[in-house]
């Protein structure tokens, strides 16, 4: 069968981008998404098809895709995630959209960076259920693959690292610049109402702004969920303290891109918030002891709506087929 | 946020291959795939959103695409489909790839066509188990669902009927032409080798085309499962006879297209077969009564990989999002 060379269409947008001179008119705490930079155009092909690649999984039916939906913001848009048998995933899984420009990946930052990410979910038992080796077996059960792993990355032998260097890499595509907030920034003053610019002044003289800057609009740094106020949730994570071992740390989570955040919901870590307005309210109340009105709180999701970006469009990869010695998927083992 | 009007690839190419003239060369029981025609092209960019759109399941996990995945022949690749919670599915999800061709729809054609077909995962239990009335209601909450459905069918109210139509119209789309057989029997006598020629004489001189002929290679009869001798399966579905209560109908299932089979395994309605060369020497010995030696079986296998057409290719549709009125998905309930 025929595998044409696709590559994602924002990788193109972003190329064209890049000729443009790229100067900030505003000088505001939020700056606006950059084009997608230095990608390796073969490894975005292959992580592309790897990231909708239900194979990386025992019952051959999740993918990257299935949890972090390209169609849906890059989230499942479920409180928690669905896994291997139906298993009840233990938070929120968060956008893959931006996820580049994370301090580190996870809400406990776990992942030092995409790749080590992606390598995550195929072997835990709760998510894609596989191992990294029969996953490795799975690709290399099938010609297309080796070849296009040969290609690629020059060595004979597939290894975990490829695959998730090579998913990281299509991920790092996945940036939604263009957001009416970001042209705003860019000098173009219509781009937003004067209801929605009330609400970002309100964004920044409440306090939000504090952990929610910079060009993801959050994601470079961990910060207590409950400062004012304990936040309460049936959810067992405990954060960060996973990760360093430290009681300081105990509810610390990695604060979340605001990025597309109309398109994330539900809310937090455990997605116990179903709308912005509840996230915002919670927001105003548990981080920053602020009992925001409804006009504020209105003002400020009307902002928050502005932050969601060209949505990256490609077009979806056709996957090489299993062959005779391919381990078939066993969903119901 | 922006949903641009995007329209499904294969449908512009096809609409290219109907300017030029349309002469077989040569006069075989087999046909070439037709270009797609009097599509209403509204209704397919509305239909491709629905297709993709978990939304339409109680769980909100759950898509057409996840059982009938345009990544992986049309198909899931599984033996029988994972429905809501894990469900094991009965059968083999049939391919949506030329679905159009078929006589009816499901294995054992109780829908009369993919309207039809379309209406019945939505509500079944098993599958994506919501109820049609839930569906609807979910739409009915997203505002650019209301305008799309109002533009496409002019009316104010989102009815199933309108729904599955428009997913019927989408699945008209995804044909595919251009196979090496096809384009072989188009006259360009090099599409395929001596080898696969040889394969395809066999399958004619062996009696396979009495069922796998015209332009879906199958597709447009029912026949019984193990004529010369019974076929053994623990699989329960008793075939036609669920729809016409006849007892000769017992065992008689839609003859199945070979367009693409290369990529639509496993095989036979239990997807009991593996592999070709495995579904292939099956088909001989119980439909046939023929001992095909291992060349034979080769030749047939390589014939039918020729079947292989060009898959749909389209932008990954961007679903509009939900709003504080939708109601949220109960995948755990």
């Amino acid at each position: 069968m025929k595998t044409p060379s696709l590559f994602a269409a924002s990788v193109v947008a972003a190329a064209g981008l890049a000729l443009a001179s790229w100067s900030v008119v505003a000088d505001e705490p939020i700056t606006p998404i950059r084009p997608v930079q230095e990608i390796n155009l073969a490894q975005v092909a292959l992580g592309k098809k790897l990231y909708f690649d239900p194979r990386l999984s025992k019952s051959g039916f999740i993918s990257c895709n299935s949890c972090h939906n390209l169609s849906m913001g890059g989230t499942d848009n479920l409180q928690t995630s669905i896994g291997d048998h139906w298993h009840k995933g233990p938070i929120n899984a968060p956008t893959v959209l931006n996820s580049s420009l994370n301090v580190a990946q996870f809400w406990d930052g776990r992942a030092k960076d995409l790749q080590a990410q992606a390598g995550g979910p195929i072997a835990n038992p709760g998510e894609m259920g596989f191992s990294h080796t029969l996953a490795v077996g799975v690709l290399e059960s099938i010609p297309e693959y080796v070849v296009e792993f040969k290609q690629v990355f020059g060595t004979d032998k597939i290894t975990i690292d490829e695959v998730t260097q090579a998913i990281a890499e299509f991920e790092k595509t996945l940036k939604t610049p263009n957001a009416r907030f970001d042209r705003w920034l860019l000098g173009e003053k219509d781009a937003i109402t004067p209801y929605e610019l009330a609400g970002y002044q309100l964004f920044k003289t409440s306090g939000c702004v504090a952990c929610h800057n910079g060009e993801g609009v959050g994601g470079s740094s961990f910060q207590k969920m409950g400062v004012v106020k304990p936040y309460e949730t049936h959810n067992p994570a405990v954060g960060r303290a996973a990760v360093t071992g430290k009681d300081a740390d105990r509810f610390k989570f990695k604060v979340p891109t605001l990025r597309n955040v109309e398109l994330t919901y539900p809310y937090f870590h455990d997605g116990a918030a179903r709308t912005l307005s509840e996230a915002v309210e919670i927001m105003g109340r548990l981080q920053l002891g602020k009992e925001l009105t409804p006009d504020e709180n209105a003002k400020i999701v009307a902002f928050l709506k502005t932050l969601t970006g060209d949505q990256p469009q490609f077009l979806m990869p056709i996957l090489p087929p299993s062959t005779d010695k391919t381990p078939p998927p066993k969903p119901f083992d």
